[in-house]
């Protein structure tokens, strides 16, 4: 059974103080169930990393679906850090492709706003051992300023050229309307701004923020019945590395990333000279290079200079992170994943507007768990003209 | 593709206080892999509810994956509270059933002893309304407290009768090497045992418990190449009812429950009659029997009686919870429904040793995610001889 996009809904990324984690969810999924015209899907698919810590809160699937009035409906939670809303799609889709499902409401949604600062830095070190990685007190801020010490060295990259990534992500997310940073930075912007562990800075990360994406992955036996424009979800991989970075081989490797990308390009036919456009997890700026690189869009250690040139701009010869990325867009990290995924759509669909790629047909997107330790690709197809 | 358990593994529940969450389900999953003879499964599903509060441990899917020496598999996580392992044993079979995966580790686990009472009440009540019924302070005990007076007052069933679940269960558990209570009980036991919210006992509730459960789930192409006896998961349904009990039309009427038994049978092309043995979700006595009588194994207000009188019993003519069910197994919450699904199999391959039932073709386990808020129902079937 082939699998389809049949519509996508979110919430602008930011501070919703007034709005709960279901009702954010629910906006993004009443958006999406409208916009594909399936009114009561067959299964609802939820991915969230931290409920339980932020709102006191687990059991998603039921919660969301009574709701959205759908109570009865199957649902469930999946889980996989920041991958969450990455692999809450690999679900959906291996549901549909069974046949168990002709419809499956996918919902990403992170309530992160609410909990003190620390306690969210905490909350997203559950990503890394619990009896090793975190019990030393390593935070993820701390892991990726290792990884990107290891990185300038080990491929004799510039500190600065990094400051390609985050400056990019802001002026796309300039003209996105659910960016949760719309304000253009520059390279000096990013070189002088809080350090956080060195050599990260503040303008290296990802923010945090309250969000919720949704979609409606379809069979091809019901698209017929759907009343917005559609993309063809041609494979959906999911792969892990070592849990803890320190362990690994080659602590400069994704793995994982590679991996992934390798398999979903494999199943679809594809080569990676089809790919238009990549949504790509920028977690951290060295995160960006490392994707990109490891998914071969570039050469080992010159993706920032290829940044810096243009290569990954809106007009360039691979555009990235179209809305934002996680830097712009913002990182509600169960849900970025989801984000992604609509925004591929809305690129392939020939509604990003102002955001708009040149006439694509196959989007990437890659969305992380931890440092490479759960990632997950899906392959995106505009349908024929 | 046809879907098949080709071997389980589980650990004994109860307070293992030198073992961790990882430690146990690394046990349950090696015991499954090599019963099966799959060394290498193609993906890692994990069941689990609140690893987040026990262990400040989330990502387990990755970080099982990376303990048994797997990394690079995909795996992730998938939630339902108390049916955390039904759900995850779902998306397995979807995985399966796809193409997605020829072979899936399911590893149902969770680790409640390490935490202090108090807070394993908190933490299960995340599977009600934060916003209503956790905020009132109202405990899953107490809302089964009010389930039991409903019940008992709107069938005119006696109270005492409900002893006969934890009596048949305790009975059955003393003959199960991996249960936590190996011990027989009376009626006169439950009833003189502690009130813990009126009218329900201590010994009319499951057990909370350290444990994990394990099986691999292969698609016929590679049955040939398993080395163990298998039993075919023939479906595999979930339902969900209106969130929070007190808003149903009916407080006493299991309808998620109905549905996903009703799906099941449906989807497998059986009737009722069919079923030779049943695992029920018997977290609370009044539990046991609302869902043995929503899945229509006993008219409304009957199930207690017959359980008095030996139809349930290990020769009767249903048999139920063959190794104890949550109450003499034990119940360690995201594991049941995998602990369910193994005992079906021991049934179905002849290996239930002392608690073998006679000459089973169906098994039917049924797993219960907060009061019939997310069930799941799975049949299994013996291979033909």
């Amino acid at each position: 059974m082939r699998v389809f996009s049949a519509g996508v809904g979110f919430t602008r990324v930011g501070d919703h103080w007034t709005k709960s984690l279901v009702d954010l969810a629910e906006e993004a999924a009443v958006k999406s169930l409208k916009s594909s015209g399936i009114t009561a899907p067959d299964f609802i698919i939820v991915g969230n990393m931290f409920s339980a810590i932020s709102s006191r809160q687990e059991h998603l699937g039921a919660l969301i679906a009574d709701t959205l009035g759908l109570s009865g409906t199957p649902a469930y939670k999946v889980e996989g850090a920041c991958a969450s809303g990455g692999v809450a799609l690999n679900a959906a889709n291996a549901l549909v492709k069974s046949g168990e499902a002709d419809s499956v409401l996918v919902v990403g949604v992170e309530k992160m706003r609410d909990i003190e600062p620390g306690e969210v830095a905490r909350a997203l070190s559950m990503a890394e051992n619990a009896e090793y990685t975190q019990f030393l007190g390593a935070s993820f801020v701390s892991l990726n300023a290792m990884l990107t010490r290891l990185y300038l060295e080990e491929y004799s990259v510039s500190l600065e050229s990094l400051a390609a990534f985050p400056v990019l992500a802001h002026r796309n997310a300039m003209t996105a309307d659910h960016a949760q940073f719309r304000k253009a930075i520059t390279p000096q912007d990013v070189a002088r701004s809080l350090p956080v562990s060195d050599p990260v800075r503040i303008l290296d990360c990802a923010p945090v923020g309250d969000g919720a994406a949704a979609t409606v992955l379809v069979g091809e036996n019901i698209l017929p019945d759907c009343k917005s424009p559609a993309a063809e979800l041609v494979s959906s991989s999911v792969a892990t590395n070592r849990f803890s970075f320190y362990e690994r081989e080659d602590m400069v490797d994704f793995s994982a990333t590679k991996k992934a990308c390798q398999n979903a390009i494999e199943k679809a036919g594809l080569t990676l000279s089809d790919i238009d456009f990549v949504e790509v997890h920028d977690a951290f700026s060295v995160v960006a290079a490392l994707a990109l690189e490891s998914m071969g869009f570039s050469e080992r250690g010159h993706a920032a200079v290829e940044g810096t040139s243009g290569a990954f701009d809106l007009d360039g010869k691979l555009p990235i992170n179209t809305f934002g990325g996680l830097k712009g867009r913002g990182h509600p990290v169960g849900a970025t994943g989801v984000y992604q995924f609509c925004e591929a759509y809305l690129q392939l669909t020939g509604q990003a507007k102002l955001n708009q790629v040149h006439n694509p047909k196959i989007g990437l997107a890659h969305n992380m768990g931890g440092i490479d330790t759960t990632t997950v690709v899906h392959l995106l197809r505009r349908m024929d003209d």
